[in-house]
C-alpha cells in the first residue's frame, strides 16, 4: 500500500509514529517559514507541516503544490500546538519528511468545498469533482450503508435476493418502455424493465416464498424534478401472507433503518383509508408530523348567498393556530400562494378570530358573527387562530387545499427536520376511470387483488371496489407501495375484462403469468420501494438526482459522457434499423 | 401468517405441538386407510397424515390432491412409527385436522424431482416450474448467499457500493453493444454498459478509493454454452495500491468466500507469469489440481527423420502416470480425441515404459530405444508411465495439448471435486496484433497500464510489452480479471496512438475520461469477476444456465415469456426509428 493510514485516522495517541499518507491538495497556505497543507481523501482531511528551516528544498516543493494535486507523504505525528476542534484529526499535525506527486492537477472549474460556487450544470459536467465534495461523498456514504442494511435485514428474515432479467419484453400497461433491439432475432426487441412485477409474481409461484431484490428499473417518461430514466427499487415479494403479514414484515425493515442508520426510534406505523386520507388531508401521501386537518363545511356555509360558496362542490377548511394576527400583506401572499397555476385555487376566504376575541372575515358582507362564530366552533378554534377557506370543485379543491396546508406547515415551522412520521395508505380505489382512453385502468396495477367483500360489485360498479393495495408514506413522501395480488386466472380473467382487454391481447401479454397462475400459485403479494426516495429523505436532501452517483438532467441526458448520442450508419445497418428524424 | 412453520422446520421435540403449514402436494399415495401426502415448500418437505377411519370425509378431500396442488393444513406433530433418515423433518409427521386448498393446478408438464423427465427447452419454457426442483433452489440460495458474503465482507474492508449508470454511451471497442433508442433526444441512442469500466475509473478520480458493485453487464455476442447476453459482475476498484495490494485484497475475498459458502480453507494464491502458464499447460487459464505439466521435446526428438516432428515448430509432451498399460483400442481412443476438430491436433504420438521396463511406442522405426530411454528420462518416467506426444504449430499445438491434458485428467480422476486450486495468472501481454483490422487490440483493456520497465518499448516493440494485469483461475475457470490502470494522460495518449486511435476518436469516445485525468486522477486498478461463473464454480455445476434464475437461450430468447418480440408501428413511430428488415 503506499499508505499506512488514511487522512482521518490519526489521533493524538499516535504522536510520534511514522506515517504515510496520499491524497488530494485541498488548501496549501504559507506562515512565516512554515507551509501548512490540508490533505483531503475519503476519510477526513490531515494537516501537513513543511519547515523551510528544516528543510528548503522540501517545503520549496510543497509550496508549489496547486489545488487537487495527488501527493503520496511520509513523515511523524505531532501534537498541534493550536488545536481545531471541528475535526476529528485536528489534534495532530504531520511533519512531512518525503513528498511524492503522485499525479498534478488544472484547476477544477469549481471550488470542492460545501458551499461551492459551480452551478448545477457544471457540477453535472464534471460529476467526477462535484463528487469529491463532502455533501455528496456523505450521500453516497449513506445510499451504500442503507443498501447494505437493507440486505442484511431482510436477509436475516429468510428473503432471498433473486437477479431478474433486464432484457425482457415490451407491455404496454402503465408507462412507456425503453427498448432494446435485437440483432439475432432481427426485426424484434426486448425491453427494459418498469419493474420486475411478473418475474417476482412467478417467483412466487415457484415457491420461493421471501424474495427481494435491489434493482434498477427503467421508465421512458417525461421527466420531473423527482424522476429519472433509471431508479433504483428494493423490490419485495412474500407468500402465504395476507395484508397485515406484509405490513408488519416491511415496518419491521423500516424500523431497522430508522434505528441503525439515523438512531431514531419509530414504533408507530397509523394506517389510514384513501378515502379519509383525501377527505383530511386531501392527499394521498400527507405529512402527519402536523395535523391541521380538512373540516369540510358545506353545511355551514353554503345558502348565505355567496355565490362562488354556494356553487362549490366542496367548502374546505383548515386551522392555522396562532395565526389570528396575520397582517393584510401576509393574506395577500397565501392568497397569491393558492391561486398559482399549480395550486389551482380561484381565491381564498379567511375567517381571524382576533386575540380580543372579535371575529374579522374576508367575507364579512355575507356571513354574521354569528354563522363565524359557528365555523370557528366547528374548528374548536381559540382567538389569535386563523381559519383558511377553499372552495370549488372538490378534486380541485382538496388538491389545493393540501398545497395551502403544506404551505402553511412550513411557515409555522411544523415540518421538523429529524422527525419521521410514517404512514400507511391503504384501502385505494382498485381502479380507475381514464377520459382520454375510455376505459378504466388499475389504479396500482392489473395484477392487484380487489377486497374479498367488493369482488361482487367488480363488474357492475368497478369505481368502488377497493383494493388489497396500501402506500408506506414518511413526512409526505410516498416510499413505496404494494399490494396483495391475484393468484386465481379466473379472477385475473375477469379484471383484465374489466379493464378492456380482450382475451387475445391479454394472453399476448399476460399469457406467461396466466398459465403459470394454472400450476398452484399460492397467495402472495408485496411491495417496492423507491430506493432513491428512500435514501433521499434520511439524507434530508431535495432532489434524488444528489444521491444518484452520476445521474441525468431533466432532458434524459448525461451530460458529462455526453449521452445519448447518434449512431453509426454502420452499427444501425447491423441492428436492421434506421432512424426516421 | 397462514403457517406457523415451514416444512423444513419441525422435528420431534416439537410433538403435540398444534401447527399449520402451507405448501405443495410433492406426493400423494394411499396405505390401507392411511393416506400420506409428502407437502413441499422451499424449506423441505413434511409427511402429513389423513385417517380415514377418523375422518373418512377429510381424508376423502386429500386422496382428491392432485400433484403441484397448494393447500395449507392444521394439525398435530406426531412421532412417526417409520422413521425416515434422510430428511431432517424425518422423525415427525402431522395428523392433520384441517385441509384448506389454496389453489389447484394442472398437472405439470415434467416432474419436480431432482431427476426430471423434462428436457431443456420445456423446462425453459415452464421455468417456473423448474425452479421448483430442489436442485435449482440450492443454486439460487447459493447465488443469494455468495453476493451477501461478498457484500459484507467488502464492507468491512471499507469497499462501498455506488450504482453506476445503466443508459450509457455506446464504444466501439471491445464486444457489441446493446443499444437503447432515446425518444426525447430523437436520432440518438443510450447504450447498455458492457461493465462499468470507465465509471469505476471516474469513481477513483472522485476520491471513492475502494469501490464495489455487484452489476448487470450486457454484450451482444453470438452466445455460446457458457456465455449469456446479460450477465452478473463483482466489480471492483481500489486507489493507492499497487498490484500485490489488489491481489492480497481479493485474495481475502475469495479465502473468505471459500470458508463461509464451502467451509473450505484455501490459504495458498500461487502467481505464474502468462508466458510460464502457456509452456508449462499450453493454456492462460490452467487446472492446477493436478501436474503433468508440459515438457518440451524439441532438441530430443527432432533430426531423427520423423518428417511429423522434425517439420514442427513444437514438439511437447505430458507423462500419464501409470497409464504404462493402456490398450491399443484406449490409445486410439486418444487419437480419435485429439484429432477432434475443437482439438486440432493431426495425429498422437505415444512412449509406453512397459512395467518391465521395455519400451513400446508409436514411432519405433524413426526412435532407437536409446531416443526413448532420454525422453523417458527427461519425464523422469517410471516403469508403467505413458508419455503422450504431439508435434505441429506451435500455438495450435499448445492448445490441443491442454485439451489432452484435461482429458487425461478427468481419465484418471485428477479433477478432484471439492478440492478447490486457485491461481493468478499475472505479467500479461498488454497487446495482441489482430490480422483481420491490421491492428493491435488492447489484451485486457485500453486503459491497462504497461509494465514500468516496457514502456520504452511501447512504440518499438508493441508485442513483447507486458501488462500490470492479472486474472484469478480456480481450477481451470477464469473466475476474474483485471489490471492497474493508467492514471496520466500522456501515457495513455501513447497507448491510444499505439491503438490507432486517432487523437478525435480518443476524445470523441474517452475524452470525459481524458479529462478527468487532468484533474488529480489517484493510482488506481482493480478486478471484475463473472459472479455467475463464480457461483456455478462452488455449485460444482456445468453451466451458468443453471445459476441464473431466468436464462436466455443460444439464440438470447426468453423463451418463457417469449422474448425479444415485434414492436409496434405506433411505437416504433414515437422512438423515430423503423426497422429495415
Amino acid at each position: 500500500m503506499l499508505r499506512t493510514h488514511t487522512c482521518g485516522e490519526l489521533r493524538i495517541s499516535q504522536t510520534g509514529q511514522n506515517v504515510s499518507l496520499c491524497g488530494w491538495i485541498q488548501r496549501n497556505r504559507e506562515m512565516g517559514g512554515l507551509t501548512f497543507i490540508d490533505l483531503r481523501d475519503r476519510y477526513g482531511i490531515t494537516q501537513l507541516v513543511f519547515n523551510m528551516e528544516l528543510n528548503a528544498s522540501l517545503c520549496g516543493d510543497a509550496r508549489k503544490l496547486g489545488r487537487e494535486f495527488v501527493v503520496c507523504i511520509q513523515g511523524k505525528v505531532a501534537e498541534r500546538s493550536n488545536k481545531n476542534p471541528k475535526i476529528p484529526t485536528g489534534d495532530i499535525e504531520i511533519l512531512v519528511e518525503k513528498l511524492t506527486i503522485l499525479n498534478t492537477s488544472k484547476v477544477p472549474p469549481f471550488t470542492i468545498e460545501d458551499h461551492t460556487d459551480g452551478g448545477e450544470e457544471l457540477r453535472m459536467k464534471y460529476r467526477y469533482l462535484d463528487l469529491r465534495r463532502d455533501e455528496n461523498k456523505r450521500n453516497m456514504l449513506l445510499r451504500h450503508r442503507m443498501a447494505i442494511e437493507v440486505r442484511n435485514y431482510l436477509n436475516s428474515k429468510n428473503f432471498i435476493e433473486i437477479e431478474t432479467p433486464f432484457l425482457i419484453k415490451s407491455t404496454p400497461e402503465g408507462a412507456r418502455d425503453y427498448v432494446v433491439p435485437s440483432r439475432m432475432n432481427e426485426g424484434e426487441f426486448y425491453a427494459l424493465p418498469q419493474s420486475p412485477q411478473t418475474f417476482k409474481q412467478l417467483l412466487m409461484v415457484a415457491g420461493y416464498d421471501r424474495y427481494f431484490q435491489i434493482v434498477r428499473c427503467f421508465r421512458d417518461e417525461d421527466l420531473r424534478a423527482d424522476r429519472q430514466p433509471e431508479f433504483t427499487q428494493i423490490d419485495c415479494e412474500m407468500s402465504f401472507v395476507n395484508q397485515d403479514d406484509i405490513l408488519n414484515t416491511f415496518e419491521g425493515l423500516a424500523t431497522h433503518l430508522f434505528k441503525t442508520i439515523l438512531d431514531v426510534d419509530v414504533a408507530d406505523f397509523p394506517q389510514l383509508p384513501y378515502e379519509e386520507a383525501l377527505k383530511l388531508y386531501g392527499s394521498d401521501k400527507p405529512d402527519i408530523r402536523f395535523g391541521m386537518t380538512f373540516i369540510e363545511l358545506n353545511t355551514l356555509m353554503k345558502g348565505k348567498g355567496f355565490r362562488v360558496v354556494d356553487d362549490a362542490g366542496l367548502v374546505v377548511g383548515i386551522k392555522a393556530e396562532g395565526c389570528g394576527e396575520y397582517s393584510r400583506k401576509q393574506l395577500d401572499a397565501l392568497t397569491d400562494f393558492v391561486r398559482k397555476p399549480q395550486v389551482g385555487a380561484t381565491g381564498l376566504v379567511y375567517i381571524k378570530y382576533n386575540p380580543d376575541g372579535s371575529i374579522k372575515s374576508s367575507v364579512d358582507k355575507f356571513y354574521s358573527p354569528e354563522d363565524m362564530k359557528q365555523v370557528l366552533d366547528e374548528f374548536q378554534a381559540k382567538p389569535g387562530d386563523l381559519i383558511l377557506i377553499l372552495a370549488g370543485d372538490p378534486d380541485q379543491i382538496r388538491s389545493s387545499m393540501s398545497d395551502l396546508r403544506l404551505e402553511m406547515g412550513k411557515r409555522l415551522n411544523l415540518m421538523t427536520s429529524g422527525e419521521f412520521k410514517p404512514l400507511w395508505i391503504v384501502d385505494f380505489p382498485l381502479l380507475e376511470w381514464d377520459e382520454e382512453s375510455q376505459r378504466y385502468h388499475a389504479k396500482h396495477h392489473p395484477f392487484t387483488s380487489p377486497k374479498e367483500e367488493d369482488i361482487p360489485i367488480l363488474e357492475s360498479d368497478p369505481v368502488s371496489v377497493r383494493a388489497n393495495a396500501y402506500d408506506l408514506v414518511i413526512n409526505g413522501v410516498e416510499i413505496g407501495g404494494g399490494s396483495v395480488r391475484i393468484h386465481n386466472k379466473e379472477l385475473q380473467q375477469q379484471l383484465f375484462k374489466v379493464l378492456g382487454f380482450s382475451d387475445e391481447e391479454a394472453t399476448a401479454q399476460f399469457g406467461f403469468l396466466m398459465n403459470a397462475f394454472e400450476y398452484g400459485a399460492p397467495p402472495h403479494g408485496g411491495i417496492a420501494f423507491g430506493f432513491d426516495r428512500w435514501v433521499t429523505l434520511f439524507g434530508r436532501g431535495e432532489s434524488i438526482r444528489d444521491f444518484i452517483a452520476f445521474p441525468k438532467n431533466n432532458a434524459g441526458r448525461d451530460v458529462m459522457i455526453d449521452s445519448p448520442s447518434a449512431l453509426s450508419n454502420e452499427k444501425l445497418n447491423e441492428l436492421g434499423i434506421e432512424t426516421t428524424r
